[in-house]
């Protein structure tokens, strides 16, 4: 089973910035904390990041061939983005959507999410943490529903 | 390290109405889930269930003595009730709501939570097994933050 | 055919207060006309008043087993609860809401209902009277689909 | 006790288009069904369809010295006359609006009504049944505050 | 000079309802006064009234050929008719907006106009009298603007 | 294959005003190079102009046993007519809305359309050419559609 | 019979800017006007021109005991003053508000009053025009109501 | 005379959590405090608490035949309770609404109140001395309002 | 300890218009009372009252170097005036606002206040004996938090 | 005459996801046909897709020098890119919005249009076949103003 | 070269409150380092500040006749004045609006001005210095459109 | 002490297109303007121009490392981008923004700013100008916050 993990924008400064925020670890220490914990799982995981919102489009665009699930980190493109949610949408593909952070006891313009519409599930605010509930719960959605 | 689980209104119905939606446990079957779950986590759970905000309010007022965190899903109450909003804030306990379903799938006065503001984290879409997600993402919370 | 009704916040109060508004009639007095008038329908009816939200969910959410349809008078939940709505709708009971006063002729907030949607019909202005033409409404829909 | 029933636009068609949402009944025989029942209530009904906001307005002018009350359907008309509404409040005649579907069920433009705050009361979602509600409705507010 | 006079929608009624409102004139001594006050200033008037929105908008539309000026009363279209308000535009009619009540003064939904923003001038709340300050007002616009 | 093409409110006065915005044909042009290019075509079309709402509800109501199809520019009602909308609707006919300018670029009250979503297909900013595109895609998807 | 008149901020400039907008004639010319078309109503009037909003407000609490009613243009006022809304409301006499432009015409926050739903009646679009036709309308009013 | 002090939901908390923000007396303290000082001002209290917005409204409704009074400090039902507006108002009973915190100070959710409406009165900001501030005025309007 | 007592706009005709609202008692009765309650609680006081927002910006702008407190009713400029609001945060002083009547039950546009976010408290309701009642409450205030 | 055809986000996917909203073909089918009509029109066409709004903003930005208008289908950017709409707006091309299916059917968030204002024609509801009437609708546009 | 520098309500506290905000420089501080600057510029400056918004629309008022140009503080003012838009517009001098904090980064009502659309330019967040950056920016505005 | 200065989308075309909006100069040409100015602060300067939000994200991204300061003109995603002003929040570098017009006097959409709130300063409406305005103010702020 292949799940492709999305970075959005700004995360690869994590671990060198706003620790109180967002933690101490870095894009690669989560990556492979993730990839470690993936493996318990019994899943294959890629991970990338980009800053540009329509790379992202593209990865999810080509993702629907290679992958079985999407776990992704919109970051500021939860806010304003209608491509990704297209996106996410014509993929096919089940999709949990993962913040580090609470958005709902940030900014008032962070309490919406244009792409969490169309993801099956929504996890927030564990920190780096959430990349693994995420995994472990679309790896159990996955497997419910596969046969 | 104890751990209080609430369930709020309409939950008492779960697994017999609406299972395309919530699922087919009831909710004993789901507190059954949650208490096995948590002794592998070395949890000690309490469940509970009202249909009364101001019993729910009652509990989390009273939970601060006992318990170490609390997991909630705040259903309808999520969307219209400062009183628990307060409830948990005043607490001073961690916190993590949860959802049955993907709220943001869902109608629009669905999409706002007066409740998730207060809390540290937030799970949704993943039915009965968000419950296992939660134990273990409060679990990590307390424990990383706890000596 | 069983139908339950039921009378929300403040309801207790008729027949002693603003009788401008909401007429001279008691709560007794009404629920004698309805079980009166029930009976010429060959209809069963229990009524019960609550002032409190969760009780009228609980009371929504067991009838399922024992009654054919609901009448319900949601009062000031009318607008703000999204509990009952919940209750009503995981009910799967055939419900129609209704008003003693027209709230569209009063304050702005009177003027939308969250537990509407859910029902199949609504009545609103014509004081206690409207209890028989909700039951009369609900006994022709029941019957109807029924069989 | 003269009545007289209006239909608003598109009603003429009733029972020929989308049966699912408004039945089978055609404007006719919901008239037919009107006449009867007004028999038995011993009223005297008029029924007039129109699509012309205007006229609608005019027959209300003009049904002051003639008729003792209204029922109205409205319609499309409902959400956006003021027109009506102001001839409805002019008239000073007792009117009750009634709508076959329930519109709280619809879109959201058809939640409100410009029409209802003055009238003095309101059915929906009863189908053409409803008409017969409302004419009993009536008929009890016109002769308890007769004389 | 000649000057259309345009009432709209339910103004048929004047002096018949709610004088405390509208007064006690009727539309005839209104258009009495008009006419007369006409020849006053000179001016050639026609005084036509519909409750019927095209009407107006016919009536608007055919006028350019024939007319100088219009003083109109939309009365309730005041607020909803962007069909008026494109007829104003479009007839390159210099027109007046008159209203007998101040609908700053009534009900919010009335203190909008989308016909104003097309007019020359409005006038509000000198009840059959605004029509003279309309007339009046008119004259000197295009006698002003004239030559 | 049978085409109603219905002109909305204000439309009777184009080529004569304004035409800077609407061009210098007059709505009888317009009808001929439609009819002409319908011949073109293959379709059957007739033409009609009415400022009155109720008219054109009317019309459609009708054109269910005659057309196949209807190309309409409602003009004005665009913004403000449900009664349109449900029209459209209840007469099951593919329907294309057109109109002559881009209301995108005109004043904000012009930027929604009620008639829009029950249309299969929306031209705009073309001027008169644009009933051709109309008439264009109309066929091809009455065709296509057909057997 | 005395009446106030009262002109808003940045009224002292007039006739010496933005002359296509508010004519040609100075606040001295619109007075000396005034004044004389006073003394052929035979009404005795007083002008006063302020750009401070207490200041106005000042003179309306005093006016009470020296005028029979007030003619006021608030100009910017019109739109957030609250202290003036209040102050015409207390001091009990009737007042016309009247602006040279046609506000419905400009920018979208001048499309509101705080005012005129306390004074009885309102004139816009007439230029200096409309001083006349508010004292006219004025007087009209204060001797139909006299006695 | 005889006054009801109420208070709602999270207040049994007092002086528990949060001293910076809701001072450091218990609600027990508060309530001796409000017994001693109304003995110096002649008056009669009962001080109870419920986190049950319904058990609320039972209070006030039964409150009407033993009470003369009613101080209510509704906290988080301030801002949701319908139901707590239509009790109070039902009452007939002069109430005061009280806060301790100055809520215009908070979120912004906080800054409107349901109850206010229909209080004769509200204090907000003076932590527990605030419920002085409120029996010395309603005594007050109780006793020039008595006889 | 002083304390510098101001009053807003329009507040000088007390006593003397719409009593039924504003109670009998002119400004200068108010005025005693306070001198005289202040010397009951050992306070100083400065009574002023000015219609112009920017003089009460002025006092309050001076009267941190004199005074210890304020209380301020600043009527309309309540709920228009950011200047107000910036003086009283700037002064630095305790500051309690007061309102005679109760604002919540009064037009929509009184119900938010933009000077109470930077004040310690809020009374209203109470007519002219709320000032009393502010006084008492700023003195416990002061003399909690002096030293 | 050179003509730009631009594809937005997701389009790539045509044809292999959801064929039940966007129809059979693919993208690549789509260009062929393009370029099959736009021979027929004598138009020289070039066609583009991009993910990345800043790279049809790109192309936009350098189409001046080398094209004579623009046909777009800007997809998910159509309601959320300020960017696209000033690209559209500086480059001086006279430019066509197209849509494949009809925005005013589906969510409310599609049915505001950032671009459509700045091109001058807009086409959406006909599928693929909407590109054909796009070029011809462009080519007529563009001819007429030609010379 | 004659530019009029104009400050607003509690600008004249500058200095000595809040200096984390506003910096220590005293108004009289300011006021020297702008016609210091100004001198450097070959500028000719006057400075003034008033807290009524009324004197400041004065000021504007006569500033035409004097003064090549404005640099105004409107303070608080910016968020709430229509009077001082118009003034600034009326007088036809080009006009910097200058804020010594960057408003964005404070509470939402700061967010938007009023008087800055009929500035040529703003500047905001540099503190004292801003004014400096104003007067600089304005004379070169001044001197390059100047002949 | 090292400056990057960034242009947003669209400014590739600056001194091409709209010169009567944006000036006559081309990037280029301001660039070069912008390093002259630089090198007599003795800054260092590099100058970047993307159309791509995430390539912006990207820069600044980097930039923490690099330099000291970045002045910004975020262009059209000013009003769109959370990712820019996460990213400018993430980088903790001083930032100024700047726009060349005056939004505040252009559409409403352009009224609000995104990134302004996690800016130091913003300057807009002096053209090209505005540059040296915003680098000269930026040089201060770090100077004087540096040792």
């Amino acid at each position: 089973m292949k799940i492709l993990v999305l970075h959005g924008p700004n995360l690869a400064l994590l671990g060198t910035r706003e620790p109180e925020i967002y933690g101490m670890l870095t894009l690669e220490d989560i990556n492979r904390e993730i990839v470690d914990y993936a493996s318990e799982l019994d899943l294959d995981v890629t991970c990338r990041q980009s800053d540009i919102e329509g790379e992202l489009v593209q990865w999810i665009g080509q993702a629907r061939k290679e992958y079985d699930g999407i776990v992704i980190n919109p970051a500021a493109y939860t806010h304003t983005s209608v491509a990704l949610r297209d996106a996410i949408s014509a993929s096919g593909l089940k999709t949990v959507e993962i913040h580090l952070s609470n958005t709902h006891a940030r900014e008032e313009f962070r309490h919406t999410s244009l792409t969490a519409a169309v993801c099956v599930a929504q996890i927030q605010g564990f920190g780096a943490a959430g990349y693994r509930l995420a995994l472990k719960g679309l790896a159990d959605v996955l497997r419910s529903t596969d046969g």
